[in-house]
């Protein structure tokens, strides 16, 4: 019997589609990582070519000139960016009917290591410990402009995640609208924590901590889960214990856990799918003060394994044909 | 200058990035139809291979007898469903705190031809009627069941549009909760009527038709256009000029119309486009009743050409590489 899911925090329902479910491992990808054409055009994000980047906003380096060679980590704006920084927030209309206004925002690119080859799960800890702290730094830029009403720090890896660039690297766009699955998802917290007086995020993690058939992994700071109502197979979420809003409230020992974590948590991804694509996203509140008692950051990972197809288009409503219950485990078996 | 589009029917915003975007000839599919591996397994959709499914709940034949050859329409459910019309509809709790219920619905699939090798814009025009008399048929059988609140009749063509399954078809899946994009667009149409008096969807389409340069046709009955807050490259809408909010409603000879109007637009795409992945989606009220002064039904194709990556997943905020005012001329022009 397929069964229907709540998630708790949006209310959002989803199918799992039992009847159709495969087997944890039915998911290994069975193509390589070969499939990102090598074009022979010089990759913009190595070191040396600098040049071919929007001047750097941010970077780590000992030494050397600001975008030259001798960082660790690099920020530069998108060459192509969805939102730009110059225009004006007021409302158009096109044709006197139609509401339009100018794409403000920002869309920045972090280049997370020198090394054209790498991901994360293959990185050193403290190369993702900076990658999180430069998500950190831009952040706090970014928040400060009073124009920004979301700042979204996520990762697209593999082609299947809408990416052809192999050189490492995730992105921020800081838009000047709040979309209304955003609205919606800060509503029905606030909407939670009016009734039960807790943070529903705080209330779904201790569940899930209890139930535990879910967790791939706990530690100190962290938790690794495939939540109840996950959307998709292998749907990974981090959570911290600790009840935080923000992300940028995170403090450098935080971090160092944090990155710990994310690399642990995608290696067991990579390790047990085959190095499989996926996206990732920080949900954060923008501030020390936007829904403090009922917001909590979060990551969730997304592994691009089966395709969004007309009904979820049309309803809206995923189904999944993998239960978390299962793929949690099976990913804790795939520790080493 | 980027531009972010209201969608006056959602009131979501849609990021039309015009720094990344390309030229509509740019988005023709490079690979062919083979993609779609031949398994040497019997097409359980092919006349002689009726046993294959479960037993039909429609068809259209002259003379045989059910669940036997003869047909041209068949209508079975799916072998895999992701929703069942056994069960309860009673809402449990999972472990004491999360909510789940029964995957309590239809799901059904509507074989479209006898003919394993054709799609629609190479079928004959009577094919395409039948096609689209089918789905009023189970439409109307569906929504008898005071059970569901959705039926969403729906196509995944190709691969990327998530089918492997070559044999032409399409879905009907009727669920038992009312999702909250769906909530939204009714929400929103009834909040637009309550303002101004007139339908959305009306007023949309009267804007478009004046302007003009987002039309790709424009019949007695039907207008095929590129919305202006189109989400995705060559996103097209066909629309009724009467106002109707429920596709039942139908008559004969506007069904004839509509099997017309659909098979050029999507034989449209075909030739400019070189025969890409799409998913289509019928939008409709479910009644005569249901929003029968704001509600209008319509038909939305998504041509699967670019891929929500990390951004789209985490704020819901499309980002589109395509103008319509762009692609509309450029489907026109490839007009036979």
């Amino acid at each position: 019997m397929p069964e229907l899911r709540q998630d708790k925090a949006t209310r959002e329902w989803i199918v799992m589609a039992t009847e159709r479910a495969k087997r944890p491992h039915d998911f290994r990808v069975k193509r390589s990582r070969a499939d990102i054409t090598l074009s022979g055009e010089p990759c913009a994000f190595c070191p040396g070519n600098e040049t071919l980047t929007p001047p750097e906003v941010a970077a780590y380096r000992r030494g050397g000139q600001p975008n030259g060679p001798g960082w660790w980590i690099r920020v530069v704006p998108n060459k192509y960016p969805a939102l730009v920084p110059e225009g004006s927030l007021e409302r158009k209309a096109e044709e006197g009917f139609f509401r339009k206004m100018d794409g403000v925002g920002r869309h920045e690119v972090v280049i997370e290591s020198p090394r054209h080859d790498l991901c994360i799960p293959l990185m050193d800890d403290w190369q993702v410990e900076e990658i999180l702290w430069a998500y950190r730094e831009r952040f706090l830029a970014l928040q400060k402009d009073p124009r920004f009403w979301l700042v979204i720090m996520f990762k697209n890896y593999g082609l299947g995640a809408g990416t052809s660039v192999q050189h490492p690297h995730s992105q921020i766009i800081a838009t000047s609208v709040l979309p209304l699955n955003i609205r919606n998802k800060l509503y029905e917290a606030a909407r939670y924590h009016d009734e039960h007086g807790r943070c529903v995020y705080c209330d779904m993690l201790n569940e899930e901590l209890q139930i535990g058939k879910r967790i791939v992994e706990e530690t100190d700071a962290f938790v690794v889960y495939h939540p109840f109502a996950s959307r998709a197979p292998f749907e990974t979420w981090i959570v911290p214990k600790a009840h935080e809003a923000c992300f940028a409230l995170i403090t450098p020992d935080e971090s160092k856990r944090f990155a710990h974590t994310l690399k642990a948590a995608w290696a067991k991804l990579h390790r047990a799918l085959n190095d499989p694509d996926l996206n990732y996203v920080i949900h954060t509140a923008r501030s020390a003060h936007e829904g403090r008692d009922y917001y909590h950051w979060h990551l969730q990972i997304i592994p691009r394994l089966t395709t969004p197809a007309g009904f979820e288009l049309g309803s809206g409503i995923f189904i999944n044909t993998a239960l978390p219950e299962e793929t949690a485990p099976f990913l804790g078996g795939a520790r080493p």
